[in-house]
């Protein structure tokens, strides 16, 4: 499972005060503690407000001091993307999102083969979020088409079903793990298959609880990859459980703190 | 989901001692428990040792004194599995099991025609346990087409793929997933898909955790039912929120207190 933290967001309050401040302490202080709980990547986001290249740009420059962890640059503008991967030092880069608007694609797709970076695709299209399978299928199949067309290998590509809150939209449940089901049929080798996993228990009474019975749930379906909150123990441990059960890791009495050791501890 | 509650069998002792002095109390205590933690089904097994038919139309008509709850007569021998049913008083039974060996086959299946009664499918034959996904597959559709040919509708159908313990066997979790995903293709509406779900956990240290999260998995690909420890909290709250993320139970914010309520509190 590949798991990016998605915790350097500025969305969070500290993080939006330290990118304000170019106070590196809590950004650093993130990188770190998410790196040492097992993170494969580090999403960094610089929010909704800003629009600035720059912000991103100081972002990986100091995380970059602080771990070598893979980053992710998360924007909707593409100038925010690229400022980030221009100043990468050779790590491994992925990009969140593009999305199967063609307008998108065309300038996204680009960005990553030009960087040698990873592609996460979000099955949307310039009419919105899909509502039903087959939308979530023909977005996700375009935004593969489009990125094997200009290189990337199906390793790079990170598809997205659209995970949606249970609270308000729970008949998109069953949807989002039959797309994954058809996700994995698209290529031998698969796609990764990636959800941003905190979307399905906003708002709801019992957050923890339902984050893991879905990853779970949609580990068994084909996911691989999710934007999480890594500092979730009891995600950790279902996750960990789960890829014993899909024979991905080997069980020992102890294979919850293997499973720990392997990835973090840095 | 089918919850068949596992905890009235004479493989705990208190059960094989209640069994041997005809004591009605931890026998009816258990059935209450299990019935009140919203049990479908109360599994009535009397062991490995006895070979009494007697026994197990004791155990029966204990049980029917105490709860209303259906049953489901747990024995490989079918003089035993008939002594159950023959004081059954019109709630609905289960037969748990038949194998796809012809001789048992053709033995129980009339069984369970004639009492209207349920029937577990487990996909082993006169070779032992299935070893891989084609043999999974080939032993249920031979004992879903027996059944269905004596009359049995595919909701009297739960089909068992043969849960292995994940510490010895961890290679057959892949296939048990896959075996329940064609199993659900074998008719419209499908059979019923039940395990016996604490295999999994046998000898590890973590069972809660492997027991809860290989449900979720497994409902994410069409399980149904399970024989299991009702009386693991845990457990439930996982089979709960699996149901709300499959959109077959609403939201609301008390939706764990909405689940209980809805199956117990007898």
């Amino acid at each position: 499972m590949i798991l990016i933290a998605e915790r350097i967001n500025a969305g969070f309050k500290d993080i939006a005060e330290a990118l304000r401040e170019r106070a590196k302490g809590p950004v650093q202080e993130w990188a770190r503690r998410q790196t040492a709980q097992g993170a494969d990547y580090l999403d960094l986001n610089i929010g909704a407000v800003s629009k600035e290249p720059s912000d991103m740009r100081w972002l990986v420059e100091v995380v970059q001091e602080a771990v070598s962890t893979p980053i992710c640059v998360d924007s909707t503008r593409v100038p925010v993307l690229e400022a980030g991967l221009d100043v990468g030092d050779g790590r491994p880069f992925l990009i969140n999102s593009t999305t199967a608007d063609p307008g998108k694609l065309e300038q996204v797709v680009p960005l990553a083969a030009e960087h040698g970076a990873g592609l996460i695709g979000v099955a949307m299209d310039q009419r919105g979020s899909p509502q039903d399978v087959d939308r979530r299928v023909e977005n996700a199949a375009q935004i593969f088409a489009v990125a094997t067309d200009a290189g990337l290998a199906p390793e790079q590509i990170f598809l997205d079903p659209v995970l949606m809150p249970v609270r308000h939209m729970q008949e998109q449940g069953p949807n989002v793990l039959e797309a994954i089901t058809q996700y994995i049929m698209l290529s031998d080798p698969p796609p990764h298959i990636s959800v941003g996993l905190s979307n399905i228990r906003s708002g709801t009474s019992e957050k923890k609880l339902i984050t893991s019975t879905f990853v779970a749930m949609a580990m068994a379906r084909g996911l691989d990859a999710a934007i999480c909150d890594v500092m979730d123990d009891v995600l950790l441990n279902v996750v960990a459980t789960a890829e014993l059960i899909l024979n991905k890791e080997i069980y020992s009495d102890a294979y919850l703190r293997a499973f720990r050791m392997k990835r973090g501890s840095s």
